[in-house]
Parts: structure tokens; C-alpha cells; sequence
């Protein structure tokens, strides 16, 4: 198949690997040409825009970081995309543009799914990830294929947007269950307690979340480089409270997540990980 | 050994019934004997009040419901208890009341420990509870025998009042880790995706954790049974915060995660489990 992959960073680099190992005719485009000259070396071809590397392709993939950069790489898909073309926006992104940009791909004969994953850079590298889509079953179906070389779980959650809205739902138990770890252990130094001890006390039980196996321990240690960005978080938090007023439900507890998160940006951390959440509670070390 | 058990319910049946099993000599008191029938039918003793269950004893156990009776509990343990006798209270309780009995005792020639768990009424029937404790290395170190064969893990955090404080940490995750799953589903239910793919895509990820694999599938087949009781969440959530505001650490998490469950105590539900949080976003059912 030949596939256009747009946005090569630390996700998308390792996503298009994927691809490109499975036999597939990579063509990539990224905003910084250095990030993808390790796939050019291993086989993929350069493009100068969006609507370059989709000319001719098969399908069409998008790993950005804002709803504004899907759709600019989308206006460019959908100005030269090949009838029939698949589209597929693996960003997380705004669902009221999924559905625009998907009425507009389908209005032109072209097939889009939004597709945003998670499970982070290690789930990209070790193409662990899990995939939620949005869009109908066939062109659900026609992309398993190639979804199914990055992602463990690749589930269709409904039609265009249903996607997006999945990840959403999963952001705000990841900045809450933040929320959770990083108060544990901010208690627990405000009491005197010995961090190591209880963190390995309290993380088997009904306190265990991903944040306090896999985050909790660099936080003692005083790593804060990204494996997810602050500031991509921040941005997620920002659609699921937006699409949470739409729909009218009240969720307290997303809405501190996205007041705590705020901080950390305002702190100028938005370049270090999620975990530096605990930099606001306890400083930096 | 001969050891007294007060304090016969849900968790602490099970506990009491793995000493008998070991072999030890059980003297039970609980506040409704009724409870106490099982563990009696198995070879247990009864004993009509606390101070007679400890005498003669090599060590006391509590696990109860609030602070306040643990207080009377002890009143009774150390008018009673001959020298050198272990007392444990396994009640999530507070640390300064801790501290305070744990004086009294070693005055007394007795030997205090604060020794809350984590795991719930299932780690309790399998014996896989964390036990956190507080007291002397000595006093831990002599208990271990017994905690051992209720608990998995068993860490000393510090001295008296520590395990105390280790567990209002490890509340602390619980609480804000249940308004995360909550809240995912919250959403998820609002913008009408179907929820029990929503679970699955997201439980194995980033958004996992213990609520969201134990808890959020009761919650979608409308089971609010209690695993643990929401009313002891807000006791310990209300230990938690005294503790926190005493030491000049904001938990705003907390806080808010206090704030939601005692609305769940306001709208008559603290006699259901903590997942019934569930309830005060999306109804009944």
C-alpha cells in the first residue's frame, strides 16, 4: 500500500517505523525535515507539503499536535487525496472538526476516521498503543490493517468524532488519576513520611493507577522529561472541557485537573511531562 | 498465642478467622455478637467487653469503625492488658489519636502499634492486605508473625501515628482515583458512547487503575454493593484533610474529592459502596 504519514516526531516517527518494516511505501512530510531523516535512511520518501505526499497514496495519515495543524494538513489531503483515499487523523484533536473535516473528506469521495491513540512514546515504539476510532464501519474496517501494525486494541467507537471523544474521556481520568499520584506523595512528604516506603505501600492496592506505577517513581527521582507533554495535556484537558459544557455535564474534577494544569504551563513546564504536575505541589526536587 | 480480636465485621471476621486457622487462641468482642457467630462456631472465645477479651492476651487487635471507637476500645485494652502485651489497631483512624494512645500504652508497659490496612473486604478474605504500620522497630518487629498472616505487604512507615499517616496518602489516591474513572464515564455516558467499549479501550492505558478495572464495571451493570463502605471514605477523607490543613500542604484533589463524597453521604448513600460516587453524576442507574 502506499501511505502518506504527516507529523514524523517522537510518536509519529516511531508509528510510520511501523509501516514502513510491515512493506508498506512510506511517504512522509513534517514540519522539521531533520525529525524525519531516520526514515528517509530507512527507506521512506520526502514530501514537500501535506497534498504532495498524498498524491497517489492508498491512505493518508496525520500524527500532529494541534486541532489547527490537522486542519491544515487535512486542507492539503483533501485538495489532492486520490478518490477512495483513506484518510486518518491519529492526533487528538477537536471531535466538532473530526465530524467538519470527515463531511468534507466523504463530500469528495474520500474515506476519514479520526483515530487518536494512547499509551504514549513507549506504546508507539513497541506499537502497544490503542487505537479509537471514529468514522463508519467500512472505512473502519478497510483501515484495520494498518492500524493494527501500530496498535494492541483498535477499537470503533462510533461514527465521525466518536474517536475523539473516546480519547477525551480518557484524558480525564489521566489528569485526574495525576491529580491523585502526585497528592499521594505530596502528603506524604508533608507528613515526613519516607516517599519510597509508601509509594511501594500504596501502589498494589486501590491506590494503584499507570500514573502511580510508571510516573510516581521518576517523580521521586526528579525526572520530568516528557514522555507525554505537559502542554499536549493542557490542550486535551481544554477539549474535554469545552465538549463537557456543550453536552451540559459538570465534571469537577476535570475542571481543577485543567486550573492545576494551567499552573504548570503558567510555570513555563509545558515542555517537561505530565509529571511535573508535582513540581507545583512540592517544588522541583 | 493468645490474642484478642475486636471489632468482628465485614474485614475483621476474615482477619480474626486467618489467626484461628494459623492456630492461635482467638478471643473475640464485637459490638453486635451476631457477627461474631462464625468465628465462635469456629473455635473462637467471646469475651463481653474489650478489657475482658485483652486479659491474659499477648496481643490485641482492633479494627473498627471510627476514631471514637477506637478510643473506648483501647480505654479498654489498657486497663487490662498485662505488661508486654502487643496492642494493634488496624482501623484507618487518625494519627494524633494514635500518638496519643500509643503514649498511654507505653506508659503502661504495653507495647502500641498503629497498624492500618489496604486491600478491602476481598484482601481481607484472601489475606493479601497491605498493613502499614507505626511504632517502634521492636513493636513491628514482634507483630510481624501476626500481621503477616492477614496481610501480603506489611511496611513500617515510622513511629506512631505513621501507618496512619501512610494510609490517609493512600486515601487520598483512592479518592481522587475514583473521581477520575467517575468522570470518564460521566462523560463518556454524556456524549453517548457506548461505555463498555469506552472501558475497554481505555482501562488498559495511560487512564487505568484500580477503580477503573475494579470498580467502573459495577458501576455500568448498576452494582453500588459495598466493597467499602463510601461512609468510611468520607472519615478518612475527613482525617485527611485535618491532616493536611495541620501541616500547610493544599490538596486542592482532595479537598474537591471530599466535597463530592459528602454529597454522597448528603443524598443517603454512605451505606453503599465507594463507587456509588457514580450516582451523583448520572443518576441511579
Amino acid at each position: 500500500m502506499r501511505i502518506a504519514f504527516v507529523g514524523t516526531g517522537v510518536m509519529g516517527a516511531s508509528m510510520a517505523g511501523h509501516l514502513l518494516r510491515a512493506g508498506h511505501e512510506v511517504v512522509v512530510h513534517t514540519r522539521t525535515r531533520a525529525k524525519a531523516e531516520p526514515l528517509l535512511a530507512a527507506g521512506a520518501r520526502w514530501a514537500d507539503s501535506p497534498a504532495a505526499a498524498v498524491a497517489g497514496a492508498d491512505a493518508a495519515l496525520s500524527m500532529v499536535g494541534y486541532p489547527a495543524d490537522v486542519e491544515q494538513v487535512w486542507r492539503g489531503f483533501l485538495s489532492a487525496a486520490p478518490r477512495g483515499c483513506l484518510l486518518i487523523d491519529l492526533t487528538t484533536s477537536s471531535p466538532a472538526l473530526a465530524r467538519r473535516l470527515a463531511a468534507d473528506a466523504v463530500a469528495r469521495g474520500l474515506r476519514p476516521l479520526d483515530a487518536p491513540v494512547s499509551g504514549g512514546d513507549r506504546g508507539a515504539r513497541e506499537a502497544t498503543l490503542t487505537v479509537m476510532t471514529g468514522g463508519s464501519e467500512e472505512d473502519h474496517a478497510a483501515a484495520l490493517p494498518v492500524l493494527s501494525l501500530m496498535g494492541r486494541t483498535v477499537e470503533r467507537l462510533g461514527g465521525p468524532g466518536a474517536g475523539q471523544l473516546c480519547k477525551l474521556a480518557n484524558q480525564i481520568a489521566v489528569a485526574s488519576g495525576m491529580v491523585a499520584m502526585t497528592e499521594t506523595l505530596a502528603f506524604a512528604r508533608a507528613v515526613g513520611l519516607d516517599l519510597a516506603v509508601v509509594h511501594r505501600a500504596v501502589s498494589g492496592g486501590a491506590a494503584g493507577s499507570w500514573p502511580m506505577t510508571n510516573l510516581a517513581p521518576r517523580v521521586l527521582r526528579g525526572d520530568f522529561a516528557p514522555g507525554f507533554y505537559a502542554k499536549h495535556l493542557v490542550k486535551d484537558l481544554g477539549l474535554a472541557l469545552e465538549t463537557a459544557r456543550e453536552c451540559g455535564v459538570e465534571l469537577p474534577g476535570l475542571e481543577l485537573a485543567a486550573r492545576l494544569y494551567d499552573r504548570v504551563l503558567a510555570a513555563g513546564d509545558g515542555d517537561l511531562g505530565t509529571q511535573a504536575l508535582a513540581r507545583r505541589y512540592f517544588g522541583a526536587a
